[in-house]
């Protein structure tokens, strides 16, 4: 049996430069995040959990041998262990919402569902089934272990979900028998389970397992795929590979895995090859959002520089993902520009993703709307992804329950401890218990730059409070050192000035344009903020003229419709008229009907 | 029994502003068509039965009870009949190459496989298989079908493979018995084979069809799908659509049938939409190259402007469609402008799409191919599509067939005739017997512009000959009227120069570059031609200098690495170099191994 944690967080590495804190060290109480987590609490995860038994995919767990009545994709099991997991973070949290009976009731699901051997999934395996692991490249079997693997890793440091924890152990030594010498999952997932699951059990079998799963990836030894080998990271050996490849997700999910086992293991390189990674991901493939992935075909990131904003794919779980690889490199290494990472991400990924009652939601996330979405989506399952509208469901929902569990356990990514004292990383206003202080945060980012840190009580000794501050705002770190005395209090006031922001000339897709934020906030142009008559593809900013933080200046073009869109001289557009255009954050867009939007906005010739 | 047609062709209306050419009327005697002709004869056709036989997809008529065994996609068997099409007009055209074996052996596998109530598909309704039409979103079963029926007309019409059309009359009567009432293929192509059969054989009830065929579409019928139904054109009916949308191939093949119908019926209304919404697709959803489908995912039309170079889908079989519905829309309106499409996607479409030896060949054709091809393909199948190397064949092997069938008829895509005359619209070296006349057209098209039109015979009376002059030389006609006497010379001198092209403000994707054309010739820059150390995604070109035939002058920019790709200056770019860059005609691309590409080239800041 494993003690319930004092200190529940979805992440707790033996070593590294900084500690995480739990989520009973941070509590959000109120503000920009604080609201959201709110209704993730009361609203997103009874929503899920409503769509989850309304599609039977909860009934899969209760029937498991009606073969011919599954319903679902090969995945949907996972979204029963995010939810679970999400439902843990939240019951566990203080003032969170409980979720008791939920958790009960899941648990028992994936109890009563699992075989005598441990194999665990509701779409294999049984008469009328494909058999187990018939598919590798898309069967996501593994994949499904691994969210139950990191809800059980919850259930057990938060008390929340009692036994699913043997559930998940029975599965993970079903799988270590199972691919003890050979074979991987089409989709990681699994890799981090093990490793976490290794920290709260101690068992070292699941972290070899670990290990093996990511060293046999890369030698193209899965079936070969239309996508190629590169869609499912098959292609090139992670701890030799340059940047990250194929689907985001899987890639992503891959080198969460691969810096947990690293950090584990002390395998310097491994963790070096991921930073390399990370690091030339961003250089190359990212939106100005902190969005990655650039082709719907397959879901993947393209190739260097290549990020069209209207065919930006920039999945939420993507968003998810990386947040979740930046936390883990920042407690490995304390590199506090994983921290921006972090803020951009969910300023403008997850902010963007949720709507403002919890029930609706977007998967991918375009940086340009060409033509308003139709419909709201109605009340019944929502397949599409990029319909410029945020929808209740979808046939692949992996987005709302990820985004769940993240909301539900913030906290434990807005700051950290050492030795020295506290790094606060976020900025929202929290009480913070750690290095033996306690500290009230005030603010009202990111709304506004100003940050109070209030000491309500610290040891005698000597304390080290670090603050981020953001790459916009000058970039590193605000540290003050002393004995600090309950009362003080430290202040940072981050200039929120609005900034134009300009691409490298490599990105093509924006080339001539520009964009505008406001601290860690990217702002764009809604159709329905404009003046009548005023297209968002008909018009050009003035760079010259410093943007406000709600409009720029510009001018409408009318550009004249030819039978032929190529012509042998430029064309002067007619007639420009000088105009205002409203922007409104980036994250705000679509919340208020059907819209056209662009982030980047094409600049008057220089 | 039909007689064979003295004047064989793939359309034969029976009104219009001008009258098709048959493939006895019009032979191509060499140059740049009359080789790709030659080749296709001698190498593709054989190419591609071999691939048929290797892959089975010829075995699935020979074997059609072993349904646990038949290979390939739903629409394998289309590949069948478009091969016995090319074949047929390969074997009657004039200096032709003869398959009279293989359209012997594909008749009798039609034929064969038949079943006795006319249903004719080798991969739904036999025992451990699909039910018939239990899957009209994808099954292809009426669409397989349309593509006996264009094969059966080719050979009624040559004589060449006689039988066949018997099997097509069958497989059309079940069609029309089944989908008396309701229902339609969610692949338009059996709407123009069934007006073309009925053209063959004067039975009405194709033609009855054939129309109902397409106005029951447009009314969301069809099953519910992720992409839309604007995918399968069922989102709006064609008679009230403004553009093409959704699936490219779809939308093209049922235009091309709705203008059968239109000219058959004398249906003014239908015609005029067609004519509507290829203006439209012309003037906002058209590559450079003539190409169209901007969207891998669903391999659609993109909305409006969404041009993305680098994500160019561009199908080679939507080039085919889109000069099958030109030709006819040329026929039936006499508006030279329809030439300009055809001479615009013959030499920057079809003409990139065949290897220089007929057996390998692009389906998708990127104007901006960011990294090399890391292998050539392998004598094995070819899966992907976007690998920057012609692949010997695909999974989804549509293009290939198609393409032949497009090159062994190419001649009566040349001229047309009306009782006034001849019409010459493509130059190319050609044999012409038409409206009485006998001539010669000698020419270097497209490499030079020369064109001259020798009247080897001509009747006592005047005659009107009419040469398309292009849009890119001024556009329109160069007529002459008069009694014609052997040996007289008609000549054209089009002025071939290069000329810089820019896109119109709305194609976001290629904001301040500029393409450069020589005649009907689209350009690009290859990395394999550059200077060592130039990269095609660091350069700009300088406009101001007007372009030469293999060159244009820039400079080479070196842009600064950073940490993260958008800052808060414009970049200026270290140490512009002036430099050369010479360019190769964008169909000869990826003839000399793997390599980078562009068509646009951004501008120097003007």
């Amino acid at each position: 049996v494993v003690a319930v944690t004092a200190n529940p967080g979805p992440v707790a590495p033996s070593r590294g430069a900084l500690r995480p804190v739990g989520l009973h060290q941070v509590q959000l109480t109120g503000g920009f995040w604080g609201q959201r987590q709110a209704v993730n609490g009361t609203a997103t995860i009874e929503h899920c959990r409503e769509w989850l038994d309304r599609l039977g995919w909860t009934g899969n767990f209760r029937d498991p041998n009606a073969a011919l009545r599954r319903r679902g994709r090969e995945f949907s099991d996972s979204e029963v262990y995010k939810l679970t997991e999400a439902a843990c973070w939240e019951t566990a949290r203080p003032g969170g919402h409980p979720h008791g009976e939920l958790l009960a009731e899941f648990t028992a699901l994936a109890a009563g569902a699992q075989a005598a051997d441990g194999y665990l999934h509701t779409g294999y395996g049984r008469p009328g089934q494909p058999a187990r692991y018939s598919d590798l490249n898309f069967g996501h079997e593994l994949y499904c272990v691994g969210h139950l693997l990191q809800a059980s890793v919850a259930a057990a440091r938060t008390g929340a979900a009692p036994g699913l924890l043997d559930v998940a152990r029975r599965a993970a030594d079903h799988a270590c028998t199972q691919f003890a010498h050979s074979g991987f999952c089409g989709h990681p997932e699994i890799e981090p389970g093990l490793v976490e699951l290794y920290r709260v059990t101690g068992e070292e079998r699941y972290l070899a397992q670990a290990a093996a799963f990511i060293e046999r990836r890369g030698h193209r030894s899965l079936p070969e795929h239309e996508f190629g080998w590169r869609y499912f990271q098959d292609e090139t050996p992670l701890r030799t590979a340059d940047v990250f490849g194929g689907h985001a997700v899987r890639a992503l999910y891959l080198a969460n895995g691969a810096v947990d086992l690293a950090v584990e293991t002390g395998d310097e390189d491994l963790l070096a090859a991921v930073i390399r990674q990370f690091d030339r991901t961003l250089a190359r493939r990212t939106y100005i959002t902190g969005g990655v992935g650039s082709r719907h075909l397959d879901e993947s990131f393209g190739d260097d520089f290549a990020l069209p904003p209207d065919r930006a794919y920039s999945e939420t779980c993507a968003g998810v993902a990386t947040i979740m690889l930046a936390h883990r490199l920042l407690l490995a290494t304390g590199d506090t520009r994983y921290g921006d990472v972090v803020d951009r991400v969910l300023h403008n990924v997850i902010a963007a993703a949720v709507a403002d009652d919890g029930r609706s939601f977007f998967y991918a996330h375009t940086l340009h709307q060409r033509t308003p979405a139709e419909v709201p989506p109605a009340e019944h399952e929502q397949l599409r992804f990029g319909g410029g509208q945020r929808a209740p469901w979808f046939e692949v929902s992996c987005c709302l329950t990820n985004v769940s569990r993240l909301l539900a356990s913030l906290g434990t990514y807005l700051a950290t401890e050492d030795d020295n004292g506290v790094q606060i990383h976020q900025y929202a206003p929290t009480r913070i218990e750690a290095a033996g202080m306690s500290l009230e945060v005030a603010t009202a980012y990111p709304d506004a730059g100003d940050v109070t840190v209030t000491v309500l009580a610290a040891p005698a000794d000597e304390r080290t409070l670090t603050l981020r501050v953001p790459q916009w705002a000058g970039g590193g770190t605000h540290v003050e050192r002393r004995v600090f005395t309950p009362g003080e209090q430290v202040r940072l006031d981050l200039a929120m000035r609005p900034r134009w922001t300009f691409p490298d000339p490599r990105v093509d897709a924006v080339r001539g344009c520009a964009a505008v934020e406001v601290g860690p906030i990217v702002m764009c142009a809604e159709s329905i903020d404009q003046e009548d008559g005023v297209r968002l593809d008909e018009l050009q900013v003035d760079t010259a003229v410093a943007p406000e933080a709600n409009a720029v200046k510009g001018r409408s073009i009318r550009p004249v419709d030819e039978p032929w869109p190529y012509r042998n001289d430029r064309t002067t557009a007619e007639g420009p008229e000088p105009i205002v255009v409203p922007l409104v954050a980036y994250h705000r867009w679509a919340r208020r009907g059907p819209s056209t939007m662009r982030v980047w906005l094409p600049t008057t010739p220089s």
